[in-house]
């Protein structure tokens, strides 16, 4: 019997194990594409509900890739988080095509994690570059 | 005739003035409730689509939230600003009732502005303080 | 027989109970001026130690002032505490006079703190706006 | 003739360059020991008067390690650059062999430049992850 049938396997460790789990992330049309404890990795394709002011992908969008893919990594250790804090540095924009946001763990601590949301356009370009610190409440 | 109807007005110095122009605000359910140049207003009716994986509002809209009432604030003074930078610090969390995010001008440089976004339940419990910087893309 | 000489007054509850117990905060000429749970405040007259490359205050220094009377905002409910993370935005700087720093609880919570570090010069002008939060250490 | 002798050379290209420039960094021992457009690395041994209340680096220090090694990065282009924000996360401390920042550029635009600090100590262990974003104020 596989560890995956026994439970062995950490609550949130695939794509699909989120579906129909996250009413923010779907609502804005995130698509989780790759859960890992090390990087994982959110796709959104720019639709006009994505939209700010001038047209572009809005700072709190591209804020919620990052706090959303950066906490996917941190539970992939089948353990609960909760974000502490965020910073996010916004470099570039744009108003059409795919955003990927990875969630990289920078150090994984027994309490508290340190992770870098590492935001760029379907060409490669930096939009965000975010550090978010998580606090464990799984005891 | 009044300033107004000259077009002395700044741009976006009313709530009206937003109505039809920021999807993802709208999408998401924000009302923009105050507009002033040194503290602005949205509040957020909590519904099912603003929730995260544990049921309570998502870290990505409170810092939409905050986001969007500083920019608010900075473009108050009829000029047209990008958001920076920002750091969040996510201090509480609810599951319904009213959340109320305001835009406080801290300083207002030439090119720059520093702003605080304040987030509060409708009990007036802090959610989250956030700091944000614009730069002013106005020549 | 009073609280205090029944050893009752937090540890360091006032200016000089940091005597000589922090080098650093020493030796680059940090004066403690008041200490509070709530707003503790620090003065560096500024010397030519103080000064980078441009001849005014380096950038560090002024993190380290924010850093120092936050935290001793923070331990005078009697508790220890460590420096989790710290935002500083740069906003002017001189190159003489007296630099005064501020340290003000946001809220008090049962493991973290949030605070705000206001450093200013001696006309009230405002140098840095710092944001830094700090866990509990004593069990 | 090389480009050295006819002044081609940034000013600030190497350790030596600095020499007697930047009195709080000298005042504070910090050594600089690379200088690149890339990464820059500075080194600090430490003494006493570099520990804060617990016998530790002061977290003012190493967030000055961190401001002045990517400091030093973004003029190794030849331009002036003040600091606009810094955003420091302690991960561990020492309290005493020698302390190495590396300013690493991460994205180098027109008026702005995001860099990022990091602190470790001489066994290459985390003590801090710093991101830091300057202003050209070359003309």
């Amino acid at each position: 019997m596989s560890e995956e049938k026994m439970g062995l396997k950490p609550e949130f460790s695939d794509p699909e194990s989120y579906r129909g789990r996250v009413p923010f992330v779907e609502y804005n049309h995130m698509e989780i594409t790759k859960v890992s404890p090390d990087e994982s990795e959110i796709r959104l394709r720019v639709n006009p509900d994505a939209r700010n002011l001038m047209g572009q992908v809005h700072g709190g969008l591209i804020c919620s890739l990052a706090d959303t893919v950066t906490g996917i990594t941190a539970r992939a250790d089948g353990r609960k988080y909760v974000t502490e804090s965020a910073t996010v540095h916004f470099l570039s924009n744009v108003s059409e095509g795919t955003v990927i946001a990875r969630g990289v763990m920078i150090r994984r601590g027994r309490k508290t994690v340190l992770t870098r949301g590492i935001v760029e356009d379907e060409n490669g370009r930096l939009l965000a570059d975010v550090t978010i610190s998580m606090f464990c409440i799984t005891a």
